[in-house]
């Protein structure tokens, strides 16, 4: 038996702004930033749990003391109870009444539950020797139902339904274990697409991306039509008539605004437009979505939590969910958004970027469709090519795929010495 | 000219737990507290602004570090262009990209942001001699408008339909600002209905209710239904068959549940069915208003932001709605709250109760009678008998009405000897 000794936390900000990668219409300047948190414990084996919430900088401090905050809840807790039954552990930390009046479940004291959450998933990880999505896919489909809160799901998705759609992939398993060891998982690049680029740049590093192998790129738009029209026309010529061009507008457009945008743009063909509106705005996505097709609209990377993605799927809203590995309660909570996926029949092409959220959200991507889904069709991870030199197990991408990560873990643990480095205040993070 | 010279922080909590006040299916045991925050400007005048964001207790510190984060926004700044647009302070405070990123618009870091705002509006109405009511009340429409921050909503609500609700209401501002003055606004209340109460007190708070001359109580349900039925009985026969009920879940069903709760319940008359399930499932909120009809179903103390409430209106998600003075944007996106109320013919009955929060949401709910609405029919204030000795200004309900608040400012100002009191650690606070 072992105790959670400590909850220590760090405020990590990398000076991104200064070179304009991450630029987009809502997002002119991010610091890509780790309110990051350590969780230590007493046992004889050194293993600790490291996880994220990931920032775009001011705020982060914010995030750090919603994480100090769950102290008082795990520290000097006996540890194998809690890993035993980390649904139980996932249900008591969302479920605190006190803490949940701040949001409930959403923003920055649910991000910060779910980084404790997922650092709690790093050690037990760790401990069997696995990867998470490894962990995963080898639980039956009853431990992993016990995983997943089905607190306002089931009116769209029971435990039943979750166990039936988790027992028709089981046969299929070993097999896609090995197609994944063997291939990888597809990824696309948003590399060429911030806004901050130039023509020059957009052009070069789209031909990058073809000859790298990967299957996608995307672009960020929704900062200036004429712009947009340019971009779009520059990319179309190098990529080639028939290669998959998503679009991004982070949220920019009214309704109107994006349904007429979008269109506009539709004769470069478009593979999706992703969060033309609000994150909030189910209906508003559904409105859109009716008004834009037959382009598919993608959201999720700012979904708060699984209640916004049921809607979502029941209104018809997204085409492609777009989870994020630290936006929401952790791992337990993109188990439900998995399941709720396929339910719906809809593809998970997962957010990623930022920094280490390649990292941890291809875990997820894999389990899915080892375990979940069973499928790869039109399944893709993001990848941007930044500060992944920081992870202590980096994404490997090679002939446009995510190669799958044997390393025991959650995939979020930065090196030591980056979290030095680029601790808020010290010279090298951002001011 | 003046500048704003601090932005002061408290961590205030109240040892409300010990006596069950407070207690529902979700919140056994609220400390209700306030993150709390006085702006101090370099004025002679002596003015300065107070507001606070209401928890119930543990994370009330991550609240009053979000709070801390905004000083870098404001202090040092020159005073007057803020006060003198505040649409375009508000929207500077809700647009830096890096914070929005903590939400976008939702939780910790957007409530902390609407403290702040409110604290501005407390200096500009204490610099105007005005309550804030009857300062907003006496703004143009074109100045009213102007406040809004219009970016989601114009799918349901665009600048030139509000400007429409308020010339509309224009003429009758003078008569009903009188009306008020001379009867106040009616209330409700919730003191008789807390699940941690016997049934003997329950029976005699409903009596005292009806003595007060509040005309409706509500009463918490969703832990059990038997005790539901049992105390709905109690409550039904000291109240006398015609006597207005609502009835309170706090977020505690699932859709299907709630419809069959509700309905095992509506025999005994139900005003309102409040909070049904997650305050996110704008969909359910739907699904349920059609399975329980014709009781009405009540929503909003927890609804994020305007985008929530703007869907909860176009799916036909409910027939009241309730705002909260410490919940979303401040001032600011209230009044965006109170226009989309108005166009879809909706009526406002705030939230209320904790601590400060009467003395907060009166204002709003007057200034949308003598200026957006136009209506005191339907409408009602939810009054709890907390705490209000705490304030500088406390509510004044007389006859089961709020009288019109007249002193200068926006109601949240806590008196100095109560911060010092209940500051988080000093003796009489919650530990």
């Amino acid at each position: 038996m072992s105790r959670i000794v400590a909850l220590e936390t760090t405020d990590i900000r990398f000076p991104t702004s200064l070179s304009l990668d991450g630029s987009d219409a809502m997002n002119p300047d991010p610091d890509y930033s780790a309110a990051y948190v350590r969780i230590v414990t007493s046992s004889a084996d050194g293993i600790d749990g490291h996880a994220f919430v990931f920032t775009i900088g001011r705020g982060n401090d914010v995030q750090v003391a919603a994480l100090d905050a769950l102290a008082g809840h795990l520290v000097g807790r006996e540890l194998e109870p809690l890993l035993d039954d980390m649904g139980a552990t996932n249900r008591e930390l969302i479920g605190d009444s006190q803490l949940r009046w701040l949001g409930p479940e959403k923003g920055v004291m649910h991000m910060a539950i779910g980084a404790v959450v997922n650092a709690l998933w790093d050690i037990k990880a760790k401990r069997a020797g696995l990867p998470l999505w490894q962990l995963l896919s080898r639980m039956s489909p009853e431990e992993i139902v016990a995983l997943v809160d089905f607190r306002y799901l089931t009116n769209a998705l029971t435990p039943e339904d979750a166990l039936q759609i988790l027992r028709d992939a089981e046969p299929g398993r070993a097999v896609r274990e090995q197609e994944l060891l063997a291939t990888g998982f597809p990824a696309y690049t948003t590399s060429p697409g911030w806004l901050g680029y130039s023509d020059e740049k957009l052009a070069r590093l789209c031909r990058e991306a073809i000859a790298d192998g990967f299957g996608q790129i995307k672009l960020k738009v929704g900062a200036d039509l004429d712009d947009d029209i340019r971009r779009l026309r520059v990319a179309r010529e190098v990529c080639g008539p028939d290669f998959p061009i998503a679009i991004d507008a982070n949220q920019r457009w009214e309704v109107s605004e994006a349904i007429a945008w979008v269109n506009a743009l539709a004769e470069f063909g478009i593979a999706w437009i992703e969060e033309p509106t609000s994150p909030d705005d189910v209906l508003g996505h559904a409105e859109i979505a009716r008004g834009v097709a037959p382009v598919r609209v993608a959201t999720g990377e700012h979904a708060q939590n699984r209640v916004i993605f049921k809607q979502l799927l029941q209104a018809d809203a997204l085409a492609v969910m777009q989870i994020d590995a630290a936006r929401v309660g952790g791992v337990n909570e993109n188990i439900a958004n998995l399941l709720l996926a396929a339910k719906f029949g809809v593809p998970v092409c997962p957010h990623a970027g930022g920094v280490g959220l390649c990292e941890a959200v291809q875990h997820l991507s894999m389990f899915d469709f080892v375990a979940v889904s069973g499928s790869l069709d039109g399944r893709m991870i993001e990848y941007v090519d930044h500060l992944h030199e920081h992870f202590v197990v980096p994404t490997d991408v090679q002939g446009g795929a995510y190669r799958a990560p044997l390393a025991p873990g959650i995939g979020m643990e930065m090196k030591a010495a980056s979290r030095a480095a680029y601790q808020f205040g010290s010279s090298d993070a951002a001011a």
